[in-house]
């Protein structure tokens, strides 16, 4: 047994972790800035005091960037005290150059403060090599003790509308407690994965090192996956976490759920963030001949651009629902379907046509910011929820002029 | 040898096939339409004046509308002599009830003209009965011995904004001559699919009765499939090929490249149409292990939501379709790779950031109507091209608001 405590504020809340952001002239003033706009950092860290355990989860894209692969080169089950960041630049499709550009970075830093096996991550344009002149500036500008998540989680941002930071205090039963926070970034509508999706855990319980990457994987599986198109994921994408051990407390049920729900939440604000989203929709299948039909059929849902305009047209009819459905391949059949928005039947074999007060009631469902559509396909007890958001002008316009 | 001829309008040149439309008030005057508007008919038929042979591509949807289920209960290899199209009512997930529908109608039909096995094919809104009586109005104010292919091409329109009509004659080197004419509709931007692609396809070549179904197919395989998404097709999907040999005439080859053009110039008639797109892009993909790599990768490419809007955009940066390609999870390495618009390269190993001069002239490529990103992997000599358009705010604007 034990209890979850959200805290204020973000990483500052977990002992031995420390992290500041700067602005080197990466990220620059809009034109039409008022006069008391704030710039965001474009270059941060986040440090432990002693070296602690990592375990990461990468995008799948084969072209991953430079970073990733700078990570990967150390051996499995590294330490590490330093993870560099930067925005603006995403130092992907850089070949080689990227990698030792990483490696003359860290050469630089280590005259400012030891480092033990340092890793980057960088969100930001593709195809171009980072500016090491501009980047290093913020060696000499950085604040090594200070603990600014705030900051940090403003600097990591790109088309995001708010900083995204959280922290559980779990207090066991018998009185133990650890602490596990996050910062992310990630805006991207369909796919946060293209649009880069950042995620750094910090936490002070002692968890075993053996099975952070197991955990992290599955808290993955849970939350950022659940919002992301298969296969269409950024050079990028990385969620990483950090553990120092200085609680000296562990507890694998407690650990597992704080970290599962630190995961989910974030990927929830990411969604709600989403490029010119309005509405979170929970796509829900059951009754699939098994799990993973029922992944198939609800992403398919959370990702169709038909679907997604219908939520924004807040249009009741479930034709596109169904019409998805029958398209993604799964096995189906339109006698044994049903579909709710909600509580609300909208479509069983009984019951095809919409009728007037049906349809009213299922536009006032529709209006909320968040429902919930659940599609029953009656042929076995396979199920899966995905979670995504409408398609609006605002998404067109923000990727029509946005550079990835 | 032989030469193909485009003649003017559609399928009036095809002896023995004979075609209407008239409105029966499924299709309304919109509120804000000027005094001279001109309201298009909502029921059509394609009829012969004899038994013709018959094949169809219908869409791989699990949920197939009742005329398709309808079309397949006759046995294989079946000839007929009349097709009935409506507009407004998809007759889909409209169950065993939505069958007999047609049979009804059929029943009432054929006490004003003798039928042979008579098909149907509907497109508009998912999920309502259609409406008999209105529909059966129709058959009283048909001109049976009418060629109105310009007015039954734009009966069959929903979104689409220009009507789609097309006829080749065929001139063998011997001098004898056939004749393949054919309608098309849809302008679903991505998935021409999901808002329905209907395409009637008529000849008086005297093809082979059993040859006709796999041409058929392999013509789809060639247009109208390389426009569509993978698995995201509506409930409607029809192309139709319809042959009664009053010419006498066969020649294998040339039926062939005539049906193959005549459908891939529809086809790109549709993405032009596109729903608000503005540009029609090739996406060529090779240098893939094999042409289903290829292929994955080419349809990654045209239904990525990143790169249409960086289309719309206007942004010359190589970054979301180098991403997407890695995204797609064929074999390929970034030393390897290489991007083309039109002729010119954008990215190689050699030459992975774009300088302004470079960039200047794939702006301008851009600019352009249409244009080609041939991406090279260089990993085999598997190949395959797909057709795309941009993202716009137009597409989301009647997306949401039109009701598939």
């Amino acid at each position: 047994m034990f209890t979850l405590f959200s805290l204020k504020n973000g990483l500052e809340n977990v002992p031995g972790f420390f992290c500041d952001a700067v602005n080197v002239g990466m990220r620059t003033k809009p034109a039409d800035a008022a006069d008391d706009f704030q710039l965001s950092g474009d270059v941060a860290f986040i440090r432990s005091d002693t070296p602690c355990n990592i375990a990461a989860v990468f995008t799948k894209n084969r072209f991953q960037a430079a970073p990733l692969r700078h990570f990967q080169r150390y051996p499995k089950g590294f330490q590490t005290n330093f993870v560099l960041i930067n925005a603006k630049n995403a130092n992907a499709m850089t070949g080689e150059k990227g990698i030792e550009d990483i490696d003359t970075l860290f050469e630089r830093l280590s005259q400012k403060i030891s480092l033990t096996n340092p890793v980057m991550s960088s969100t930001g344009v593709i195809g171009y090599r980072l500016d090491l002149e501009k980047i290093s500036l913020a060696f000499d500008a950085f604040d090594y003790g200070a603990n600014k998540s705030d900051k940090t989680a403003r600097a990591i941002m790109t088309t995001d509308k708010f900083k995204k930071e959280l922290c559980f205090r779990v207090e066991l039963n018998n009185g133990e407690a650890f602490h596990i926070a996050a910062i992310c970034k990630g805006a991207g509508m369909i796919n946060p994965a293209m649009a880069t999706m950042l995620c750094f855990v910090v936490t002070d319980a002692t968890v075993p090192a053996d099975e952070m990457q197991e955990m992290l994987q599955d808290a993955a599986d849970q939350s950022f996956n659940r919002i992301s198109v298969d296969g269409d994921t950024s050079t990028n994408d990385t969620l990483m976490l950090l553990s120092n051990g200085k609680s000296g407390v562990y507890d694998a049920e407690a650990f597992r759920e704080a970290l599962e729900r630190i995961t989910f939440e974030l990927a929830m604000l990411i969604l709600k963030d989403g490029e010119g989203a309005s509405k979170l929709v929970a796509f829900e299948v059951k009754g699939a001949l098994n799990d993973e039909e029922a992944m198939h059929a609800s992403r398919a849902l959370s990702n169709s651009l038909l679907v997604k305009t219908a939520l924004f047209g807040e249009d009741p009819n479930w034709g596109r629902i169904a019409s998805t459905i029958g398209a993604s391949g799964v096995a189906c059949d339109d006698s044994l379907l049903t579909i709710r928005y909600d509580d609300l039947l909208i479509y069983s074999n009984e019951f095809r046509e919409l009728d007037k007060a049906r349809e009213e009631k299922a536009y006032k469902i529709m209006k909320q910011e968040g429902f919930r559509v659940t599609c029953d396909l009656g042929m076995g007890s396979g199920s899966y929820t995905s979670y995504g958001c409408d398609l609006s002008y605002e998404y067109v316009k923000i990727n029509a002029e946005y550079r990835t």
